[in-house]
């Protein structure tokens, strides 16, 4: 039987599967999309026969090139994407056949004005509150907008039948990644916070959903046994740390810093952690509505008042006991830099921990944040 | 007869006429409506019998106060609105009773979320892009919900007709803004930049718009028949600049050292300018449809794309012979900032000369300024 770091050194070892999947999808003949946010309902993109492919966006190395075109006091991963674009850097962004954007942060809406002189860029028009019906209106007909959009790139009918199983199997995902996060709601937990983001990153890009799930569902229930059997890494009584914010992806060096200093990341509320996760796609509704419900209800910072990462945050906090919350705020990130002083206020009123870190993707900062996580560590 | 000299210094010492005015009118019952950005339909708040006062958002002073709330790295006018409110600085923020907002920017939208615990904000939702039959319905709707929640401070049903006559009111003072800024366009033009701005300043705080009105008109009347007289201020032969960008009267210091530097401010395309004026409301249309389609021809910078601020640019350019563009970007405004490329182009490609200059609320850059405008006004 694998042991769980055996398990984690294959994930390792294979996150850079990506690009010759692409390459090869491509030259296959299959139509790719490129997206960047968590508001892309991918559903609609399976359901399409297309590839939907997280375009590169983590990297401090196509920044200075993006700085041509773009103002410097503006988002890393705003800059990285373009960057990407602008030098193709980036294989998704090369293989893709168009970019489906959508407009939550203003650097990010205009700067894909720009990107669409390079690929053509689909942008839905996300609304700015989740509470009334007019926006569930809204952007369910931006949602039917995206349908006729990929029913145009792959040259047949989207059908209600092909939506449901899409949904149905992005559910399952949604299912295999909440029982891996769920690993860190244990006393000792058999993964760390940032073996945990491997994983997901992992999932990120197998595209082959069918057999990646049931891969990701096996090695669960892998590490679950291991750790039934007695298998401990090490993690019991380490200060618990929920990560917020902005994407982590590029900023892998906060979380290091955290875990160095002695903590454990229990739990990611961001994008690509659990933001997206707060409840499934219904499978028992019209599929348009199920689908512009359920990403209605994501809680980014974009939505005004955003009730729902606020109610997620106290819920997660407790579910995975943590003693701290570490919120990444990307360097001029408007929308979570305000927000931050009501998230701010919640986890200290729920008698935790607060601590905010703004970066962006260079190294400079990487001693810094050593010492600011030892201090925080201390408090916990 | 006065000179236009004697006009423009009555306009000057008329300045700070507003806080006592709006006292006045709270005094006697009058229901005021804090506003800040050109979206805001004033006419819906006349026909309510409402007062309509922009809100403070002009000065350095109030911004450390709002730095303890808000991130430092933001735009200067959104911070000072808030510092403003917080610290009771701003007399139409204590007077009003209610503040009417809009999702435009990120900064701002989030920033209404804190201002929303110390007075009523009601947000209007501005869709993001302007094209669509779907994004006119969405104005409008909104419009609609403006109207409602008028009649409720009003007590009374805001009727079509009362809309009407409003839109007519306006209408003229647009007209009369419109005739002001034409002497801007003559060879040797009876008013400065700067002397223009304060007319636009008065006509701000000036809220018995029935007697403004006709005032501004007579003013335009006597300084085009004094210069048609003969009157001469020495403006003949300057190089001529139009101004674009972020709201400016918060940074008059550039246009000082614009025309300290020896050139003349001929048009502003900014807020507060002609960027509102593209066209009158259209009064032969049912006045809820006019509306929503005046106000969402606005070329602002948080629409994408923003088709209308390119086009006027180049009208305006020609229009006012403009020798060179200068684009005010105000710190941390990341929709111009990131527009501002487009922009640069567009100048560049109509052979004229293009300067970005960014800068905040504070004095400090004044020296940098001057010696900036001086490089570039040689250029001319």
């Amino acid at each position: 039987m694998e042991t769980i770091l055996e398990i984690v050194q294959y994930v390792r070892g294979h996150l850079n599967d990506g690009p010759p999947a692409i390459m090869k999808a491509s030259g296959e003949g299959k139509k790719i999309v490129g997206t960047y946010c968590t508001y892309m309902p991918w559903e609609l993109v399976d359901a399409a026969g297309a590839i939907a492919a997280s375009l590169c966006a983590k990297s401090d190395k196509p920044i200075p090139a993006a700085e041509e075109h773009l103002p410097r006091n503006l988002c890393p991963l705003i800059k990285a994407s373009y960057g990407h674009a602008l030098k193709d850097t980036c294989p998704y962004f090369h293989f893709c056949d168009v970019v489906i954007a959508e407009t939550t942060c203003d650097g990010k809406k205009k700067m894909y004005e720009l990107m669409n002189l390079m690929k053509p860029v689909y942008t839905i028009q996300i609304p700015q509150r989740a509470d009334r019906p007019e926006d569930f209106d809204h952007l369910k007909r931006e949602f039917q907008g995206v349908r006729r959009y990929l029913e145009g790139i792959a040259g047949r009918p989207v059908t209600d039948e092909d939506i449901r199983r899409s949904i149905a199997l992005r559910n399952r995902e949604r299912m295999a990644l909440r029982a891996l996060w769920e690993l860190s709601a244990f006393d000792d937990p058999p993964l760390s916070g940032l073996e945990v983001h491997y994983f997901t990153e992992y999932m990120h890009f197998h595209f082959d959903k069918e057999s990646a799930i049931p891969w990701l569902e096996e090695q669960v229930r892998k590490i679950r046994s291991a750790w039934e059997g007695g298998e401990r890494r090490g993690h019991g009584g380490k200060p618990r740390v929920l990560v917020t914010g902005c994407p982590a992806g590029g900023v892998v060096k906060v979380m290091e810093a955290l875990e160095n200093a002695g903590a454990l990341v229990v739990c990611y509320e961001n994008c690509g952690g659990q933001k997206e996760l707060t409840w499934l796609v219904d499978e028992d509704r019209d599929p348009m509505d199920a689908l512009a419900e359920k990403y209605l209800a994501i809680g980014c910072s974009v939505m005004s008042p955003n009730v729902r990462r606020m109610d997620a945050l106290k819920y997660l906090a407790g579910r995975y006991r943590a003693d701290g919350v570490v919120e990444i705020l990307l360097t001029a990130c408007h929308t979570y830099a305000v927000e931050a002083y009501g998230v701010r206020n919640l986890v200290q009123s729920l008698g935790k921990k607060y601590l905010l870190v703004e970066t962006d993707y260079s190294e400079s900062d990487r001693e810094q944040l050593a010492t600011r996580m030892d201090a925080f560590i201390e408090m916990l």
